[in-house]
Order: structure tokens, then sequence, then C-alpha cells
């Protein structure tokens, strides 16, 4: 009884650090809607609370980490557990990453409601691109919450999708540069947008490869789409 | 006399794996060196070298991070030496996306070997930045070494440099561009190589905290430079 006690706890303490992962999971994805929604619609205090919230984020990322290791310490996981847990421990940094740069898109939001808008830049691309980095990143949330390994190869081919969007802005925008030097500071803000959104599907990308690790303990990292294509088929 | 094998064969093995980090460590740093040094120099032989060289960096964030769990799942650590894996766990990822950026450089200058070059950048400027953000590089790799937590202080202080170069480049080619528009193109790439520097420095600040926790099982990020002063300066 003793010891079924103790496993009991244990589950339970894996169960409220996964929570709390999922929980700054939602927490970024809400960060980015927001951020996005504040450069769109011009709405300097939604970009205010993108910014003040960065916090929050940052203090889950620290609680997690602390929660993994005591968890080592005291548990001494093995197997599928200690997978889960080392899986936890990365995929927080790129839960902050991800923060940081909605946090990032909220800045560039408020400086272009100060500076004069001589230019209202397009951003119907960059909500397609945004919208498709935010799904990335609920597709490989949802894929651990379910420790479904199934889900990286679609998120890594909508990764690419990202990248050639974002190749296309640039492309763009040295046109619009080119066409009207006034657009040049302008156009430069949408560049460091767009960089930001690519840099969350490359976040989200690595969160569903840690997925495989901690249901496969399989490492899919640095590894080709037709290798991971294989990877993800075998049972 | 069984127990006391079994420990110096644990230590052994912690020290392979942390031999194993720093090995990974002066390979990225010297992929910044080659990297900055086929840009300055447009040798496109030693860019093609660094780009190539990137799979290494990559093998060896997988190989430290299976040690690790290994580690972790036979030998139980606590204390000191899990802070220390954890440390490495993170430490790895890092490193990764340093030579990831090394590699970016690398890629810039094979371009700008390709294209008619109408205007050379000025690349003095980003030459002391990247100077900078490497020097960050090897103190974080030194203090990881000799487990000196007295190295975050200075490095965050290098990394507020950085920044402040990053966004004087920022201002300075947008004021190239204005003048000429037909730098415009070569601008943007001078853009992403002093951003991929800028990283770096963001990396290697990183570094240097991780090694705060793993000497002090103090977390220091996300505090202000005030606070980490105090932490530095306690025993």
């Amino acid at each position: 009884m003793q010891s079924e006690h103790i496993f009991k706890q244990y589950d339970a303490e894996l169960e409220a650090v996964r929570a709390k992962v999922l929980e700054m999971g939602s927490l970024v994805e809400q960060q980015i809607v927001d951020a996005l929604e504040s450069l769109v619609t011009s709405n300097p205090k939604l970009a205010e609370a993108v910014i003040k919230k960065d916090h929050l984020v940052n203090a889950l990322e620290v609680q997690v980490d602390e929660d993994c290791s005591h968890i080592i310490a005291r548990r001494q996981p093995t197997a599928g557990d200690l997978r889960m847990i080392l899986m936890m421990i990365k995929t927080i940094t790129d839960l902050e990453r991800i923060g940081d740069e909605a946090a990032k898109i909220a800045r560039f939001s408020q400086k272009s409601f100060e500076t004069d808008r001589m230019w209202t830049p397009r951003f119907a691309e960059i909500k397609t691109m945004a919208n498709l980095a935010r799904e990335m990143l609920h597709m490989s949330l949802d894929a651990f919450a379910r420790s479904d390994a199934t889900k990286v190869l679609p998120i890594a081919q909508m990764d690419e999708q990202v990248d050639d969007q974002y190749q296309m802005t640039i492309r763009q925008l040295i046109t619009f540069m080119l066409e009207d030097p006034r657009t040049i500071s302008m156009s430069l803000e949408v560049l460091f947008v767009s960089k930001a959104i690519e840099r969350i599907g490359d976040h989200a990308k690595n969160i569903s490869e840690y997925v495989v690790y901690m249901v496969k303990g399989k490492d899919v990292r640095h590894i080709t789409m037709k290798k991971m294509e294989q990877e993800a088929a075998r049972p």
C-alpha cells in the first residue's frame, strides 16, 4: 500500500508538470494571436498587454525546469517517464522563445503607432503566414497532450510553407523598397515581424520532434523529410 | 571496492560527456571564425567547409543528449551532478543554434560571391560585433570548463554592447539604402548577417546563465542586470 501510494503521488507530480507545460503552451499561443491582432487592428493597449504578460511565460519556464529537476532527483524516472521529462525541459525553452517573438511583434506594432504611417504595410500575407505558424504550434502541443507522434511530418511540411512565404515576403519587400525608398523603414519592420513568425514556426517544429522522441524514443532532429516519413510510419 | 569502482566509472562517464560538450563548443567557435573569414576575405571554399561541417555539430548534439539521458537513467544523479547534466542538455541546444547561425553566415557569403557586387558592404563594423559575440561564447565555455559563475555579468554586459552595435548597424543600413536604393539587396544581406551575430551573442549569454545554475543552483534567467550582480557577488 505504501509503494502504491508513492506511485500515485509520483504520477500526480508528473501530471502536474505536464499540465504546466500545456498551460505555458496555451499562454504563448494566445500571445501570438494577440500580438498579431494588435498589429493588424492598430491596438496599442493589446500590444502593451502582450509585452506585460511575457513575464508569466518566463516564470512558467523557470517553474517547470525546477519541477522537472526535482522529479529527476527524487523519483529517479526511467524509460518513458524520463523521456517525457527531458522532452518537457526542451519544449519549455522553445515555448519561452516563442513568447519572446510574440513580445517582439507587439513591440513593433507599438512602434508603428508612434511613427507617422506614410505607408500601410500589407499585413494580409503576414497574417496567412502567422496563422500557419500558430496552427503548427497548436498541432505540436496537441501532439504532446495526446502523445501522438504522427504529426511531425505534416508540421515539417507546414514549416516549409512558412519558410517559402517568408522568402516571398522578403522579395516583395525588396520590390517595394526599390519602387519607393520612403517605404524602407516600414518595410524593415514588416521584415522583422515576418522573421519573428518564421522563428515561431521553427520552434513549433522542434516541439513536434521532441514529441516523437518522447513517444518512440527516436531522435528525429536533423534528418531529412524522407527519413522522417519512414520513422513516422514505423509502429 | 566494488562501489568505488562504480563511482570511478560514473565519474569517467560524466567527464566524457563534459568533454564532448566542450568539443562541440570549440567546433562551433571555429565555425563562427571561419564563416566570418569566408565573408570578409571572399573565400567560397571556406564557406563551403563551414556548411559541410554543420552536420558534425548536429551529431554531437544528438550524442550528448543520448549520453545525458543514459546517465540519468542508469546513475540517478542528484545535486551538483544532476545540475551539470541538465545544464549540458540546455547548453547543447544553444551550441547547435550557434552552429546554424554560422552556417547561415557562410551561406550569405556564398550568395555574395555569386551576385555582381555593385557595392561592397562595410564589414568592419560587423567584424567588431562578431569578435565580441565570439569572445562571449569563448568566455561562457571557459566558465563551464572551470565551473566559474562570475563571468555571467561581464558576458551580459557584452551582450548589451552587441545589441547596441546591431541597432547601430540597422540605422546605418537604412541610411545607405535611402541614399542609394541600389544597395538595398546587399544591405539586407548585411542585416541578416548582423542578426545572426546578434543571436550568437544571445545564445552565449544563455550558456553563461546555465553555468550559474550548475555552480550555484540558482536560476538567473529573466532577471535584471542589478539582481544578477547581487547573485554573482554571493559566495
